[in-house]
């Protein structure tokens, strides 16, 4: 892991996946934003809106999944070789508390990766306050993700 | 299970999924509707649009994972006694197959059913062409979910 | 699916899994037996044994987990080609019950089976009486697993 | 979580766990002992076994998903009241590497507790060579756990 991320395989990577999270039209429609890219991490921040809620009025949980599945997906891409796609093949996620808050940040890093499998964890926490060093951040939600290198498949490219 | 299935503790089961759903924000934003409810069996259908799509065009995982989770909610809160609310503790989703097709299809059904915890399972099938009794299915999704029954909440009624 | 159940890639199957599950050594120790092999589909089963348990006296929910791996796995290699081999890369578990009863058996089967990734439900029932054919069985877990086919990796081969 | 790790809840929680944790049979029949035990945090030592093994030669995921799941179970009944007991209800495991080792060390830790949901993640390594300071950990597994606070449920107390 330390040689991937001090020397990842793709030296473009950062063009790489800024230009296929802009592919992503539905980070648009959440109006989610990448905020940190390095090789094994990313994070992606959105803010709360109305019409992405379940009957309590919290974020849905699909949606809090949405953001962290990019995190992971973006962090795996970030540490693959060229000519390859990344999807997901699993996830898992624990819903720690009610996603509640004024904007939401999912974190996803690579744990382990392999030539075909890469195995992420991610966490998202919501923001109660404004924006600022300061701001408290609470967990609500935790996944551990595994994701695919795929090579050699017309339409999953990145 | 049996049960509960044919005597749902809460005989109004039908109605009060059927109000919480329609609070769900975001099934609207998806063009999502609720189309076979029974006790401990939801169905959650809607359209392909493109404002939902990954980098590759297919529908986000996240947004397969959102209505899977809803069929599963709704799945559990049909047997659940009145005077309670549903939550999604965790669950895990295996993406089988790309999500392209013209509609998708979740099906949320409840598996084991506790005092406090109810376990269910999940399956998103893509449906390629038009809507008929014909219509070939692809299952896309399978998730096992893992639902909590909350009592004295305020806040998290249904 | 139904193609490689009617036509699975390596018609000797049969014996290739039950020759790598005579090599799983837990299994002895467990006095596990293979009881069902079909392409597709595998049934494992076991007593109970004092020696197996946790703290309340009910099989640990990690050998539980033991025969449902073994029993997915294995169903997933005899639908796999041969000169390859299975390893495990995640699965999930739902407890559902205390595993308690004379005897457990956890089915395995395919759900879906790609080139490299293979992905299998398993469940796991508590027999509370006597064997026959009118034992009655409770569900005690669940699995949501994935499977890799190895290839041309020196020590992975069954 | 800060104030339960500070104030456990139970002040006898390290007597309370060291004695559940004597009664599962099977920690004993895999040379399993507890190696570390703070409020919210525990670990679990197991030496490599030939008849634990899968049959590549190493040990059985399930194997490794036992002790795991005892090192996140014993992590959350450390900062449980009195009074109660513990169960899993679902965990899930990413086997991030063969489990080949002289012995190997799960470590569980309580992610969020809540009144009756605590969620624990551990993780599991092999040293390869001899018990000293400056043995080398490799990760081989990943687990995220849902734990439960079980009350007045005779025969499930701790």
């Amino acid at each position: 892991m330390k040689d991937l991320i001090d020397n990842p395989p793709n030296p473009l990577f950062s063009e790489r996946v800024r230009a296929s999270f802009a592919r992503q039209q539905i980070m648009g429609l959440f109006g989610a934003t990448l905020t940190r890219l390095e090789p094994g991490l990313v994070e992606i921040e959105m803010p709360f809106r109305e019409g992405l809620t379940q009957q309590h009025g919290f974020l849905h949980a699909g949606v809090v999944t949405t953001i962290a599945d990019s995190a992971c997906g973006y962090a795996a891409l970030s540490v693959m070789p060229p000519e390859t796609g990344v999807l997901s093949i699993e996830y898992k996620v624990n819903l720690l508390a009610p996603a509640r808050g004024a904007r939401f940040i999912a974190r996803g890093r690579v744990l382990r990766a392999g030539r075909t499998i890469i195995v992420c964890a991610g966490d998202v926490v919501a923001v109660q306050d404004e924006k600022g060093e300061s701001a408290q951040e609470t967990a609500i939600a935790m996944m551990l993700a595994t994701m695919m290198v795929i090579r050699e498949r017309p339409g999953v490219l990145d």
